[in-house]
């Protein structure tokens, strides 16, 4: 039993790394691929698109995760799993935590991936920093009227939460 | 020259809030709203859409580099400014890094949003742990095979860099 539970999670991967090559080789984005499983059945497939789709935020994972939200009809992916070419990028890695994906299996780690010159760990080590020791400058401006946003959201009963 | 910038700034914060606080009011999604700037005229503009769209990775602002993205024709926003009314999560805050988003102002805090039941704050804590100690489980496998992706993108001298 658990031979197989590593065989089939090896398939997982495989196929995640497979995407990710075939998507350079056909030219059609970043060396990135990844799959989303829930039960043993593959849900979703996603693959770098930020090139090909002029969309900064078209990588591997965050398509993965969006078209299982279109084919599971529900933006919460409790039970399913992420396997990924490449250790999730921040942007990617809480997108994982908002889907609420149960658990992340990655091949590359960021470290590769800077060692082909992707900002991976550069953005590990931005987002760990306090904002101001940031390199994009961040300031903070009219909070007190900014309220009112979640004001209107605490007095809405027919808020949908997420 | 000084007060007329900093009165720019006030209105596209005010046109963030006011999104935010419509996307309420209209039952659409969370109260999140964003615009992105450009030489001082507005670009773009994103609400949070993860229950209307059914996509946990719908935030106002990824919603509004996409869109940004796609009006300007490029995948690298330099020279762009974020107005958005609440602190982006890491997510986001990735995204504005993928991005090459120039300058970034918040109106409400994580810590705010923290108040109203959004995980920002948790998140933020989250990614700055070392891997094992996260709430997700993340496991590293078939580093030695996921090479060949990045091998074949090295290989590649058609790729296109972003």
């Amino acid at each position: 039993m658990k031979k197989m539970m590593s065989e089939m999670k090896e398939r997982f991967m495989k196929r995640a790394i497979a995407l990710a090559t075939e998507n350079v080789r056909s030219n059609s984005g970043g060396p990135f691929g990844a799959v989303i499983v829930k039960g043993g059945e593959i849900v979703s497939e996603g693959v770098n698109t930020v090139t090909a789709t002029i969309d900064a935020t078209a990588h591997a994972e965050i398509n993965a995760i969006r078209n299982a939200c279109r084919n599971l009809g529900t933006f919460h992916l409790d039970g399913c799993e992420l396997y990924t070419s490449c250790e999730p990028c921040p942007m990617c890695l809480a997108a994982s935590y908002w889907a609420r994906i149960g658990a992340i299996y990655f091949g590359n780690r960021a470290e590769d991936a800077a060692r082909v010159n992707f900002a991976d760990a550069f953005l590990y080590e931005q987002i760990a920093l306090p904002r101001k020791k940031r390199a994009i400058p961040e300031q903070e401006m009219l909070r007190e009227k900014a309220w009112e946003s979640f004001q209107a959201w605490i007095d809405n009963p027919a808020k949908i939460e997420y």
